[in-house]
């Protein structure tokens, strides 16, 4: 899938309940907008079997993994010579960056849901900001993925779906196998 | 701003307290990506008070109107000449309505919860897919704005910011007035 790129995301400081939804359509876009896979530092089973659910319909081999070390995670990430790029409305400004990200063929996405430890600022190779306004993780990750594939995913098919969206002017309409 | 567009987000269905945290994100994500306002079909002060918190610090005229009936909304959104564009996984996809889309400059961009009723698939003007795949209201809501505006609104500035964050590689630099 496009061109041999490698994105995973790796979701900070999930709290279970509370953040249940927001995790859960990090995950759904992340899969949608072109990413092979989710992180998620706590064990949560229902976030990570509700994306799954969703990721066994539409198709595709999108993975979620609970429970992972951050530390490790990003450690792992480095040494195997993939880059690490940190979410936050803190850092340099998306156009301003994108170019450079883009020539970097593995990326670890660091997206925070409330509090992100400071050392993560220091870690990433990008602390990229989606505007330097606040709003939304799950926003500021569409957008990210959005320009980084350059709009391409927005119209990834999978073959091995079981559910088929079929485009449509003012209905619903869907195919099953 | 933005050669004189205007755009406002109908948030349709919202639940108070389960929807709350995600139609925060809704309008966060609608203020930061260029939208002047949101509609909101249910009371929640908590909500409305959480996003007008935030603009009153960043800045900008952004409002928030809860309590409105969705119906009236969309009909006296047309009867002023408007178009209304419906965020669905099942409408057409972004990528082939944006040019036809982006001639017209009074939007009001539709974004539902769970449900939403069937009558607005017929009221929209456009039924829009970001993506033919499950994934985020908040996420379709932010690459649609991003295209419409063509990326112009991640640079946006408010002169009456009482805060203001400067990009920054590697740490948190805000500035207060």
């Amino acid at each position: 899938m496009s061109d041999q790129k490698e994105v995973v995301v790796l979701r900070i400081g999930h709290r279970p309940q509370r953040d249940a939804r927001v995790t859960t359509h990090v995950g759904l876009t992340a899969r949608a907008l072109g990413a092979q896979g989710m992180y998620l530092t706590t064990r949560d089973t229902g976030v990570t079997s509700s994306i799954l659910d969703v990721a066994g319909r539409f198709g595709g081999a999108f993975f979620v993994e609970d429970g992972k070390g951050w530390r490790s995670c990003i450690s792992d990430w480095k040494a195997g010579g993939g880059t690490v790029v940190h979410l936050t409305m803190y850092g340099l400004n998306l156009p301003d960056v994108e170019d450079s990200i883009r020539e970097h063929k593995r990326i670890l996405v660091v997206v925070g849901a409330e509090k992100v430890p400071g050392e993560v600022y220091g870690l990433a190779d990008y602390n990229v900001a989606v505007g330097s306004q606040p709003h939304s993780e799950i926003a500021a990750l569409a957008i990210f993925l959005d320009h980084y594939y350059r709009g391409t995913t927005l119209s990834q098919q999978y073959s091995d779906a079981r559910v088929t969206i079929i485009p449509s002017a003012h209905g619903k309409t869907t195919q099953e196998r």
